[in-house]
């Protein structure tokens, strides 16, 4: 039943889990079903552009895509659905990540992917902003992110030690 | 009645309209009714703190934030409300919107901000995005967010000319 | 007949295409045969999904693909064919082309995209390259390239003035 | 009694203290008085408006601010204050204090923030330019800052070994 | 009477003259009053030395010193007074102020610049900060100070037009 | 016989091999013969010129060359024959191969040189995008590189893990 | 006679013409005698081998060569040549010589080039570099330099207007 | 006696000598005395005023200076010498050495300094470029710079391995 799952993450690799693992955890503090796959635009392209044009169809309400270099999974996946789309751009090696979020980040008037900070951070947020999209009409999951913030706070410490 | 006004567009300065224009006028393209506000998070750091706190009692179920150079608006904003909240960083004078894009994506875990392209096309496509996010619940929305996906298909050339 | 058009010219847009017409001038003057067409990856996902996956069948031998900003189309085509693809980054605004550049030059290693330089320059390389590729097995064509070549190193002055 | 702690050193985050307290040893190597405190701009914001608006009524005369990543945390104090206020760029994961830094000095004409290096370079002499600052009108502390600035002298070597 | 006179405006060139103007408009707006010259750090190095060692004693409490490319002026004069100096990196042309921003603010421990934006938003608040720390003793400043900070927020609009 | 060996691989130092490796060992893995070489432009110019010259003569189809920092071997040797050049940025120290990328890739119209990734990640590309190319007119060569193509693919696990 | 003309200005282009007159005009103020040539690393690479390798002969005692984007003619030179080589990275348009100044100046140990600003400072630089290392052994060229640097002090005003 | 050291080889800091004795040891090989110290711009700067003012007279012939960050002791001492001056970016923690090449290079016209790759490479260079400049007017140190070159030159292996 699809509507038990309505966020998707995706990946371009294996090698993406330990960032977007981030996401996961996330949405598992707030309650929130998800189902995560490996999607990679360039090695899967069919399997792709399948996952993409049925995500819909399969019932999910917000796409989370992680991937790094040249980095095509969130704008080609935000192509072929009218579900909003969540960009993560993972750290690549030699450029710590900046060729990941320019290609994420600057899709051309259209496409829309709503892109998170790079690596760790970036992820754990795309689960947070996913859940703040569902959370617009879902009054349980509001309460649930207004505690998680609010213990945020409380957890801050006064004075650095 | 606010369920009526779904989204506000603020921006950090009247400087900024004539790229958040563009988030406005996609927004009335589909149908969904917005709100513009100039909220300074530099110059009015109170009636940012205002609007934000009170967004949700407003009704407005996203924000989208706009500004330039150290862009501190959308990440403060989303520092206040448990909303979704996109920003859209404005094309800056000498660093044509580095520094707006890393200072609204950059942020840490715990509090996200959907980030857009720099300039008009990601002001566009926030509006795209806050549609597509109030399309999940909404199914004229959705239908009409999928006729605007189509016709744009549509409308390019097979050849360049 | 497909063979007497080996190069494929393909752009995001049609406002790519006063810098992709350097690959056209570069393959007329060489006498090789093109096709020009617009392929967006992200307003014409089918389309790009169709071309790619039937270039080889056309009878093309070589891909030449433009984009600016978040530029995914070289790469996806890349993704959907075996054929060898050239990428162009076209100059985008904001970020002047530095955006085109490593959205297409950062490939995983897996699908290749051999990238020429940023705007119109790049555009003529590419068509260059196009040519070189078709004369690994075509004589008149090295000839050609070669004729080319000598005259460019003709033409450059002694002098400056 | 605020007289005796004119100095605030701020940070958004536990992680920034092994940074920052080297703005803290420099002003005990100076004799001057500190308080330290963890202020998130993002997870405790009230915290921030409090604190900043009530920084001068504290006694403080300068505030120093640490913050990494899209580091808001001193744009926003000075928009709160008319205090002097000094931003510290923590040094980021992905961008080695790239974001930090320019979240920090591109603030919008109306709101200074007197930004130092990134790291723990720049804490030290953020430090040393408040102390500065206070000397303007403190002759011994003026007096103190003479001595370090000789005996700094002092210790560079005249040759490399 | 070097009373009179607590804020020095130096810069590299006439050409920064432009730009700098901004902060002695500030200046002029608030009431402190304010010497401009041109100082070289590299064109008139002796002048340079000569105004560093002296400005104390000519009375001068802060020093805005602004300076474009290899921006050396600001961190010289820092290191040859115990004053505070504060930095404005002039937009410059290849590399609009990149190279100004971290010639300025990139300063080794031991002597601190704070640093402003690049170009006349950093000039601006230059004066602005300069009158900070002056007002940190001066009642009467902080008053104006905090009217322009009052009459700077009254004067936003509350909907973009 | 030149004919059996239609792929030279050459790069500026021993360390590139670390690099370079990956593309002999995809055309290891696709049954292309290749000629590794070490092709110093700057500390052996005459050795790249020679080589560059005779490349043709000595049969080769395709030249890959890898270097890094300033690197000026696949531009140059591309300006010293009419084959296809392919380039390799290698990750350089201080700037992570930023450096390499642009020297290779911002070739002038008239000499193009077909760019990969920064890295392994590109070097494994040359040798994929050398063997697309003589696909081109390689029945066999064409099938074992879809077979590739298509373990590739078969390779990506449906979840992470 | 060679000695009467110890500087060679060299440039990959006539368009880089107006960059490096500037270097030509420095030497004349300085009354050194230099020729000027059009040496293309690219498209007319045995030129360029030929100069390199006989510059030494020529009678040149220090060359001055500027180049844009992948600039590959002052490393090259140096290669081929074992007297002093200034290089002066030409403004390009895409990346505003960024690409230039990388590509001059991160050469590998063995082979140096001593670079220059960006653009048109940069090419007066190079004039009056290759003056001061012809008048390491040239008394009255050092006379000569030390004028023209005095009155470079001279001309620069006490306040701004 | 000053003539038999002709190069000084300064820095601004004891931690930049495992960079800078590169430079050292290249000369060391060319047979080219010098003398290393450490002057700090910012630290000690009137002991780096004296030694640019008196290197002439002290018999030097060229000036090869290191720094790291806002690096300003090569400008500096090009803005008080005629001498040719070379600058060595040292590599900096969180720019990597970015900071310290825009400000060595980015000078303005009239004070050139010959600038230098980052790092141990660009040390060794100015070693060489040093011997270079000296070797114009010293035959014997020309014989041993070509001898230099061309073992270096012979040192490179054909093959990888």
């Amino acid at each position: 039943m699809s509507a038990v799952v309505p966020v998707a993450i995706i990946m371009g690799s294996q090698s993406d889990w330990p960032t977007m693992g981030k996401a996961a955890e996330m949405l598992d503090k707030l309650g929130v079903a998800y189902d995560a796959r490996i999607v990679s635009a360039h090695r899967t392209p069919e399997r792709m552009v399948d996952f993409a044009k049925g995500a819909a169809d399969e019932g999910f309400k917000v796409v989370i895509a992680g991937a790094g270099g040249a980095a095509h999974l969130p704008g080609m996946v935000a192509a072929l659905t009218h579900l909003p789309v969540l960009g993560v751009p993972v750290q690549s090696k030699a450029l710590s990540g900046q060729d990941s979020l320019l290609s994420i980040v600057q899709m051309p008037a259209g496409i829309p992917v709503g892109t998170l900070a790079i690596g760790e951070a970036g992820a754990a947020n795309a689960g947070l902003l996913a859940a703040a999209i569902l959370a617009t009409t879902d009054e349980g999951l509001a309460e649930r992110l207004k505690a998680f913030r609010a213990a945020q706070t409380e957890s801050v410490a006064i004075r650095p030690s």
